[in-house]
């Protein structure tokens, strides 16, 4: 009942051919003669181009999913920990590849490459101590996190570290460098005269990706980092710690890795896969690698370290945390302290190991050469229970009701593919590796890409990162769902999102934010220019300072915290399992892809507008070096009319001829690509992405004509102007080139 | 009644639904109904996939083809010199333009751009003199060439130059440095212990790029270049000089520019269009420039420059021409003479200068969002008898037949573009300019770039250069053809091209050669991945030592050399246009692609044996290495049978079904595209083809595997074995990663 072929000739209604006989039988003949001619026509047009309402099918593929499912599936999905490269993670990506099997993919295999990971030494515990005068040990801290409550048992789980940081015993002075951001760096080093140089620094973690900040500390000369959670953002007042709420207990560690790939994936293999034959790199030309020590440790700790800080107070009020300490910046400690240092005993290893990424995939029935992807990771730091499992569970929900449909005879219009990456966690890696070795299947073929992490971060209102192409299949999809939220029942989930999260440049519509890096999506969006978007439920920003949330990458981010304070009915998940598999149902089948290039056209005039203005700051330095930002301007008026021309053509295009249906999807399937330099972006070869980048200074977020905001940022720290206005000049260029070629490939071709 | 909706509608005959009046009319009006219903079926099938014969028009489009067009064409393009930049040249592309909206194509336009051209002072000839010991001038080069007979009143002939040499008057002894190869200076440096440091070196033309010979001098440390054409490379004992006969009289000289571009384009703007808003480098950051000045003299002149060398003879017999003189190789004169110098004069100029391509459209009736290119520049040093007019002319009459079918109703199935590129002889520039600034238009639609520089440079036998994908559309196109050949009356081009210039590699087969670059198609196949070819008429190299045609580039390359001496009856270029319109017919009419997949597999695997066997010379080295080409031969195996299978499924394919169509249509047209890499080749990131570039040593050739080839090449000159073994294992990686990934953009998808 599937089928659209069956759902078409069903409409033929043979009885009509009936009667009459023998009265004007020539008439009668040339008639039939052309009804069949007729049909036969219609019916073979139908054929190629699916008019058949997929409305029904939609709406099936949406109710067949199922909180229950979720609940179920993020419980087995979090027994223990699945760590890139170990054997239970292996035994998940087999669990996973079973299961999708089960459900009715047409095929699915693990993807294995054998990329650099990092250990601890079991033997030789991470620790950092304060050493006194006489050289011992005064105080140490603590080995591991306490188990949560009903893991006692659990084996493996991996004690705190920074994944990557180099094996290393640096002993010196503590400085406290706030977040690490080059902004903190700048009070120290201008305002403060502070010199990191040959120091140990102590950074919180929070605003900026932690590998940015370990970069920054190694250009201030530091020779060891350490990072911390301050309660100040990762404990909420009036909430209890893990077990008893959400909040990070004092013995809790954010785990994480420390490298700046800036998208090369694999350090050993930059820009080709890691595979049986790869040629690798040694550690000294690999990428990313960080060069000084690196650990984490919770605030328990932190408060010994810090509460002995002397030299100058904190600079500023946002310097300060919440720990009942000075905020002290050092160097060093203060008075009978001062001969105390700190040593740092880190003893972990890099190692080449294989991880498994599991590629499932229904055939797509017309265009079986077009993909639509659906991915996101299956490797965690402990046991997962929102990172990544609460994303995994909606991907294996989503997947199971596809199966179902396809075990009915349906057949998606496009390929889908359904990925559970493995070593997001290590750079993203899983990912980035696969992306490698089909770069040119993909390149060709890949319609769209939706990133499939965490479906929560919070429990308050939807959160939407994603190209402009995809605004509108977005906004469409949040009006036709219904909204999860209390006091927002048989209210769409676009009213309630609307409301919590409005946007800043859009009256009456809810944010939508760039997409910048951080996640999987990465290498589709950043280097290879596939149309990518990502969804989740996510906190209240504007109520609290909390970076992500409070248990994030801890070992306490169980199923329980999920299920007892997060999303006890999985509403939420339920909510993100809806809108991830809704858009990829739609990209899969509409049979215009649902792309909205003038979306485009309204954002880059948007971006323009604000880059100009950080730019016009400096008028007269636009004026001794002729910057003008003319060239980008037209190029975005141009692909303003060129885009509303193409949109016009696409209403009125005859939808049956599927030459031409082609032609027209191909240009908006290649849109996105138009948009990618293959020099790439100045000293980022893998950032491609003309439009968008992460952003220089924290990989976590996105930022807009990425060329030229870091020559403008140069210029507002002063370095060299004559160049710095230089590059500014040569990106406006570049930009405006980019964006006028992008524009031509949606004129019109035939 | 070119149309062929027309044809295929002509087909059904109506007829037969008549007859058998009331006679079992149930029956009979079911049996109706299924017929009419069979031909609405087929018929709209057919709507979009064309079966009617081409052949009939193919026929056509070659039959209108005229010798005597060719042969106007070229006389009134060869009237005065067209120097790119030059309002003689712009002129000319008016006139193309004007002529081909005249012959019928849908639209022809300009396309500017403002790149560095370079040009000789006319207020400061250039020139070289022996300075006394007085100081005095005693020989000074002349300063130009006399023109050929009846074109004495012709203004604008350039003056002998090197284009791009910057000013200079550098001063000093001579260094002999035979062709200025990497292998002449090895001789000179480490068996001669002669050091070219600070001496100015006169090199003959030949064998190599003239960049390149610049390029190796200003590597070995000399301070200027002399260039010269030996009778040995320009002058064929037993033919007279021009006017009397085609060889090189003792004043003529060879123009050229000096770039080592590397498939830049303009030197200022290298990676995107030199348009209105482009960035331009300054000088010191510009891509390709020479840094010493270079001058091209005559044999005359380069005779008494020679006569009076000191210093050893030449080492090898193939250091010698045939001048009169010794071939010392220096430094400086000998006796009497030695306190001679020799000094240049060079007051050349770089200048950004405005160019013109022109750009005519024929657009696709089917596919119109596949473009077929058909290209040649019109710009020349002299009067372009040759170079590049007998290539334009046959250009002009393909463009004319072309527009006289489309006048009559008739397209093509995809889109044919034609181009006239403008300052081809600046660095292939405006064929560069405007595929940077079509780049993402021609990386998705761009089918295949068929290229038409000069039509003969002999009239021996057919030359044709290729990608692999074309071998069997060559070969069978030379068999559709008449022979021009004497002897060959009768028999096909095929059989007098077989044999006269066999397949060194394919026994029973006419050679084919490898692209390389020094041509317009550089920047379509070698940057751009699109399948290209060439085809031109040449000479018998196994006859001469003869580096193209004597009188290259010279003020006497002009029609009369052409119409007396070359091709009398036009016979050799109406070949040639057959050929290269012949190609562009079926790749913009067939069906399915005129592609033939396996034939890249039997090549790779051809030169993977070649490489392995070079590699395989140092056995010792290989096994201490663990140097291994398993991979690479795994991948090309590989890439055997998925290429044999898709021609299989190709066989058999339903051709009426226009999606399935165009999926394995596309699956040909991006398999030349799957073999770049992203990254481009070490130290050329322009060259980004894994399978093929233009030589390191000489850009007129293409070498196979260059990467690998390259890394070799260093330890055949021993620098640092342990690195160039590492980088021969990661080319050897990279290359069997890029065949293997180009197998698996033709596994099957539906």
């Amino acid at each position: 009942m599937w089928s659209v072929l069956h759902d078409s000739v069903s409409t033929v209604d043979l009885t009509r051919a009936r009667g009459w006989l023998c009265a004007g039988a020539l008439l009668l003949a040339v008639g039939l003669f052309f009804l069949g001619f007729l049909f036969g026509w219609f019916i073979n047009s139908s054929r190629e181009t699916n008019f058949a309402p997929e409305n029904n099918v939609k709406r099936k593929f949406l109710e067949e999913l199922k909180a229950e499912n979720i609940k179920e599936f993020l419980y087995n999905f979090t027994r223990i920990p699945h760590v890139a490269g170990t054997e239970q993670n292996l035994n998940l990506a087999k669990q996973i590849e079973a299961q999708w099997k089960e459900f009715g993919l047409d095929s699915v295999h693990l993807a294995h490459y054998d990329v650099l990971l990092s250990y601890p030494d079991e033997a030789h515990p991470n620790y950092i101590s304060i050493i006194g005068e006489d050289g011992n040990e005064i105080f140490n801290t603590t080995l591991f996190e306490p188990p949560p409550p009903g893991y006692e048992n659990v084996s493996n789980i991996m004690p705190p570290y920074s994944a990557f940081s180099p094996s290393g015993m640096p002993e010196g002075d503590l400085v406290y460098v706030n977040y690490a951001r080059t902004e903190d760096f700048f009070k120290l080093e201008r305002d403060m005269n502070i010199n990191c140089s040959g120091k140990i620094v102590i950074a919180r973690y929070g605003k900026i990706f932690r590998g940015n900040k370990v970069k920054n500390a190694q250009l201030a000369g530091a020779k060891g980092v350490i990072l911390y959670s301050d309660p100040a953002n990762y404990f909420v007042p009036g909430v209890a710690a893990y077990p008893h709420g959400w909040n990070l207990p004092g013995a809790g560690v954010q785990l994480g890795n420390i490298l700046n790939l800036n998208g090369a994936g694999d350090p050993l293999t930059p820009g080709y896969p890691a595979n049986e034959y790869a040629y690798r790199f040694g550690v000294a030309e690999a990428v990313g690698l960080p060069t000084i020590p690196v650990h984490p440790i919770g605030y328990y700790d932190a408060q010994m370290l810090l509460q002995k800080m002397g030299g100058p107070g904190p600079p500023e009020n946002n310097w300060k945390g919440s720990l009942n300490v000075s905020y002290n910046i050092g160097p060093g400690f203060a008075g009978n302290f001062s001969k105390h240092r700190v040593k740092m005993h880190i003893h972990t290893n890099n190692k080449v190991t294989r991880i498994y990424n599991v590629i499932g995939t229904l055939k797509g029935a017309v265009e079986p050469d077009r993909y639509v992807i659906l991915g996101g990771h299956h490797d965690s730091w402990g046991f997962g229970g929102i990172d990544p499992q609460s994303g995994a569970a909606v991907v294996h929900e989503i997947v199971r009701s596809f199966g179902k449909l396809s075990k009915r005879g349906w057949k998606p219009r496009r390929t889908i593919l359904f990925a559970s990456w493995d070593a997001e966690e290590f750079g993203l890696l899983g990912s980035t590796e696969w992306a490698e070795e089909n770069s040119k299947l993909l390149q060709e073929r890949a319609v769209a890409y939706v990133n499939a992490d965490s479906s929560i971060e919070g429990n308050y209102t939807l959160r939407v990162d994603c190209t402009p192409l995809m605004h509108r299949l977005v906004y469409n999809l949040a009006k036709e769902l219904q909204s999860p939220d209390e006091d927002f029942e048989g209210k769409s989930l676009y009213e309630s999102w609307k409301e919590k999260s409005p946007s800043p440049d859009f009256f009456g519509r809810p944010r939508i934010n760039k997409l910048g890096s951080g996640n999987d999506f990465e290498v589709f969006f950043q280097r290879l220019g596939i149309a990518s978007g990502r969804v989740r439920y996510t906190k209240h920003w504007a109520q609290s300072a909390l970076s992500g949330y409070p248990l994030y990458h801890s070992a306490y981010e169980t199923y329980e915290l999920v299920e007892k304070f997060y999303d006890p009915t999985f509403k939420y998940h339920l909510t993100v399992a809806k809108f991830r598999g809704g858009m990829v149902f739609e990209l899969a089948n509409s049979i215009v892809l649902p792309f909205d290039c003038q979306d485009y056209a309204v954002v880059l005039k948007k971006y323009a507008d604000q880059i100009y203005n950080t730019s016009m700051k400096h008028p007269h330095e636009m004026n001794t070096y002729s910057v003008s930002f003319d060239s980008l301007f037209s190029a975005i008026n141009n692909f303003t009319e060129i885009a509303s021309k193409f949109n016009k053509k696409l209403l009125h295009m005859d939808k049956t001829n599927p030459v031409l249906l082609r032609i027209m999807n191909d240009q908006l399937m290649f849109l996105e690509r138009a948009f990618l330099d293959p020099l790439g972006l100045p000293d980022r070869p893998f950032y491609r992405h003309v439009i968008y980048a992460p952003s220089s200074h924290d990989k976590y977020s996105g930022m807009s004509f990425p060329g030229i905001d870091d020559a403008l940022f140069d210029i507002e720290n002063h370095r060299d102007p004559p160049k710095a206005w230089g590059e500014v000049k040569r990106q406006i260029s570049i930009a405006a080139f980019t964006v006028q070629a992008a524009a031509e490939t949606l004129r019109e071709v035939v």
